[in-house]
């Protein structure tokens, strides 16, 4: 590492998801919507768009009555240098009043969500029905439960996260330009490592997954985006040992970016590899990725995807069934949504359809029970415009040094 | 950044906190335990020790009867690569069964674990009461009380995550350690800066608070930790603006290390500080933190050591009352527990009382409406041998390149 990289780009904060819990309360007639969560809990994440502090929270979100405009209530630690201020400078919607509530560490979530809805219902014959997300802390179902409210469970804002508006593409983009760049730095490594007899060294040390893995972590955080624990270097060695020369080695980067996007880039790659299998097994690879591309249009679902992409790289000899006798390497493919959370519907293996404004990852490839895995995996938009690879990146097995210095 | 850090040793791993859900289940007599959660959540973490993928897992324990062993059902995405075979090779408690079920991408979770209980539960009179935590999602608890289950939440993983044993302090120190490199990193970078009329800047350029957090997150990463997104640099001036010379500068660290336990270190620093108003706040500061050492014992309750700390940091001329109708600087201190959360109980502001085996982040200071935050902190363990310092690290208000190279 020399010098400082660029960072990347900012993108503009995306707009808050409180109009589909709010559409939501207008179909159902429900007198209200609460979610209590963590920091990690990626619809409150869209719901607040802030990356809040390390406690749990509640936002309890109102509809307009006679007396009332819609309003959305922020329950957050007061302890937590700036948290109250930051949700004191919130207007997203601009058209729904927000307010900011302390939470009082003695007493639970649960109690002071009640609270607030105390002072709206205590008064009127309401309909007393709470929307909720599926994921709801139990404790806090409970408190509501005994004040009376039956709880529905709404699909909405996962509905609506699956469809990423032009501002989400751009943070999608741009923690995904990021990943990039991690995995450039890992090529740059693994270029100028050398192959000794006990595996991989760089600068006369050993380079065990461990070592790459921190030095692909550190071009991240220099970029400006967070690894999120999501760097995985896989091979037939272990993680402190050295890595082997001339067999694959499979590195996976899915960095958690500006307001909470995640990017999703896989590699194969192999220093000093003599083909063969693993060379096979590569174009295979991409031959798979390109055959899910075709399919990847509105109204298809995941599985069909995953099947598509399967067929074609068994055609280049691998199994493509599960219960396939033999022992020969098997063909996989995984389709699956990215957003706020690294994996997110539609998921992988079920009947959920692609439509304009998915993000998806399409992760295909061989794992041989005994030569290890190749796996080649990038982000994919579909919009309008058609389907379009968020962010390219150069497909090689051979380590390429694509970087000015190192 | 010249060459690579040396990497912090790693620790060993904790053992599972299985116990503690076993002697719960005993004590009640119910007929199991059951979480569901995700990556992020502190108690699955603590319950497989696993650091999971980024998805929906459940964790059931049976205890064992007459024609059964006690056994954990670990419900994993079967398409997550590694996963189910990570859970495969556990046996930690070595004396209960462990079992692995792969987790079907189409099915609600809680479904799944409603058939699990029922291969044990289906021929028999049980008491049907199962042990939840009390952030068991909404939905699966619906799902198990359609199945005839009385939920009771219980506290037993809570109040055994509390006492940190020998190894996890060990986690704790290391990846202390690690917070402690990432702040001589910033320590180095602020010390090389150069004040400016518009403030300071490296290397000729502005050194915004957003560039100096890439650096020390760089480091973090470099020496194996994450910096789980809990670094933040706080001044007068915006992320994006340069840093000011002269004003208070805040530093605060909490990366997670090995096994998800999180460090904590916070530090304020002043380039060419004149003395005056920080150099009172900062000395005030450190006799806080030393008043809130002095009341850290078995039996003493959090509350009780936030309000000595106050009162000391309050004797050097701030206020010590939040109603205090002065515009002077206001004294604080914050006492909480910091484990595989890098915020657990106590909880600051609570009653709950300190023990042998409690690790807690004090961190005390003065806040100025006009002038900035001065806020100095770290973690401390008791034990046996009384209240110590979990990893040392110098007080200065001036920044001092404490590292060889930079």
């Amino acid at each position: 590492m020399t010098g400082e990289p660029e960072p990347i780009a900012d993108s503009a904060r995306p707009s808050s998801g409180l109009p589909a819990v709010q559409a939501a309360i207008e179909e159902t007639g429900a007198a209200g919507f609460v979610h209590v969560g963590g920091r990690a809990d990626a619809d409150l994440r869209y719901l607040t768009r802030v990356d809040g502090p390390d406690r749990e929270m509640a936002v309890v979100f109102l509809p307009g009555d006679a007396d009332h405009e819609p309003e959305a209530v922020y329950c957050v630690p007061r302890d937590v240098v700036g948290a109250v201020s930051v949700f004191e400078e919130r207007a997203d919607p601009p058209d729904i009043a927000h307010r900011v509530v302390s939470r009082n560490p003695t007493t639970a979530t649960g109690q002071q969500v009640r609270a607030i809805l105390a002072e709206r219902h205590q008064a009127t014959g309401d309909d007393r029905t709470l929307l909720v997300p599926r994921q709801l802390p139990h404790d806090t179902a409970v408190f509501l439960q005994q004040a009376g409210y039956e709880l529905q469970s709404t699909a909405a804002i996962t509905t609506a996260r699956a469809t990423k508006t032009p501002v989400e593409r751009d943070c999608l983009r741009t923690v995904q330009a990021a990943a990039t760049a991690g995995m450039a730095r890992a090529e740059a490594v693994l270029a100028t490592s050398e192959p000794a007899d006990e595996g991989l060294t760089l600068d006369g040390r050993p380079l065990t997954a461990e070592r790459l893995r921190r030095r692909i972590d550190a071009e991240l955080v220099s970029v400006g985006v967070s690894p999120a624990a999501n760097t995985r270097i896989t091979a037939s060695t272990a993680a402190s040992a050295p890595l082997p020369a001339g067999e694959p080695i499979r590195l996976q980067v899915a960095p958690r970016g500006p307001h909470g996007y995640h990017g999703s880039l896989t590699r194969t790659l192999a220093v000093d590899s003599e083909g063969g299998w693993e060379r096979r097994g590569f174009i295979a690879a991409e031959a798979g990725l390109q055959a899910a591309v075709r399919q990847l249009e509105p109204g298809v679902d995941v599985s069909t995807v995953e099947g598509e992409a399967v067929a074609e790289v068994g055609a280049y000899g691998f199994a493509v069934a599960s219960d396939d006798p033999s022992t020969r390497a098997r063909a996989t493919a995984v389709v699956h949504g990215v957003g706020l959370s690294a994996y997110e519907p539609p998921a992988s293996g079920t009947e959920s359809e692609l439509h304009s404004g998915s993000v998806v990852a399409v992760e295909t490839g061989v794992d041989d029970p005994t030569r290890g895995a190749i796996r080649l995996g990038t982000l994919f938009e579909l919009s309008e415009e058609g389907v379009e690879t968020l962010v390219e990146y150069p497909y090689s097995l051979s380590p390429v040094d694509r970087l000015d210095t190192d």
